[in-house]
């Protein structure tokens, strides 16, 4: 049975969740928390980094960005990428652009301090963070807005790792109601698009330990 | 005419620059200093970020690894990610391990205090930084043993961007003189393969301004 090494808690875990069901594909889940030494994962993935996939051939296929481009090659139904090379580059773009600057300069500053510092440390938020990951937050959601004004997905016709990426880590900052959406009626759309995907189900179930979601963060009429 | 926007001082840039030429691609070299706001490059990348490519068909290709993955597709000949997804995937992996966890923990602490803290604000390197870059080097270069002792590459027989995204980080760090060779056999080995192919001479001419290379930064039989 293929199984998936991960935590709820990193965004990019949750954009191959994603990937996984938007292909369709039946995997085995298992939590580790990223915090602690695990030597089962320190086997599979010397780096000591989630999400690690182990496809049902039993090929071990470690970083979250390796794991998309493996999924596409070895289950090409539902493309994550696009067809074209200019199409598939605006994609990696975009989702680079999201599991990086996106995660640094806002899922950090709001998940992290409100979520992993919590779990991981039982320790309080650092509030100038907080208000770093709030004032960040805007210029994203304008990008968004100004790409779906272009185009029906982020990178192009169809969605792709672009938009998977992007609601990964929104996902993340929405469970504690930090993103500002009724600021970002245009993004807002986007998102109910995302949402309400049967992919995306998986992620609207999650709890984290000792922090309830936000009560719109399960709704898909929010 | 196509062109790359760059800088010396990146790992990631170096990386691209040493793909192009794996390939034999021609291009211009646009130098952008990465700690200056500079509109063209805004214009092309709203992330701001380099690397950039400009194909000669005036496709922009942003991020480093859109643009390794775009030049594979795109010009097959002298491929870089190995040809079974199994193996493409590992080379993906072994990539990511050297532009982010030797980066974070090698690159920044020697390069990112001896070049780029010099050249960008003229500032001394902090000695903690350089402690730790020290520390955390040899368990990289052991790494680059363990895996050349198995395979004739990084990741598998042939060379890939794995080899390249390890070369380009050291190549910074070597420029100062900073990497343990002799500490470490089969690693110098390695790299003395890498550092003599045609694709390496791009970077041993780069120079730092204000800070000389190390002796033996450029010479094949150091």
């Amino acid at each position: 049975m293929r199984r998936l090494y991960h935590h709820t808690l990193l965004p990019t875990a949750r954009k191959v969740r994603l990937a996984l069901h938007e292909k369709r594909l039946e995997f085995a889940e298992y939590a580790i928390e990223p915090w602690r030494r695990d030597d089962d994962l320190l086997g599979l993935n010397p780096s000591g980094e989630l999400p690690v996939l182990v496809d049902d051939n039993e090929t071990v296929v470690c970083d979250h960005g390796a794991i998309c481009e493996y999924l596409d090659e070895v289950y090409p139904e539902a493309p994550l990428f696009g067809r074209s090379p200019a199409s598939r580059a605006e994609a990696r773009r975009l989702a680079a652009w999201f599991d990086e600057k996106f995660f640094r300069e806002v899922t950090l500053h709001l998940a992290g301090e409100k979520l992993t510092r919590r779990v991981s440390a039982n320790a309080a938020p650092d509030s100038r963070a907080l208000k770093a990951g709030r004032e960040n937050i805007h210029t994203h959601l304008q990008y968004i807005a100004w790409l779906t004004e272009r185009r029906s997905w982020l990178a192009g016709e169809h969605i792709t790792v672009a938009d998977l990426s992007a609601a990964a880590n929104l996902s993340l900052v929405d469970y504690t109601g930090d993103v500002p959406w009724n600021d970002h009626p245009l993004t807002k759309e986007w998102y109910v698009r995302v949402k309400s995907r049967p992919s995306f189900r998986c992620l609207l179930k999650d709890t984290v330990p000792g922090v309830p979601a936000a009560a719109a963060y399960a709704d898909l009429d929010f």
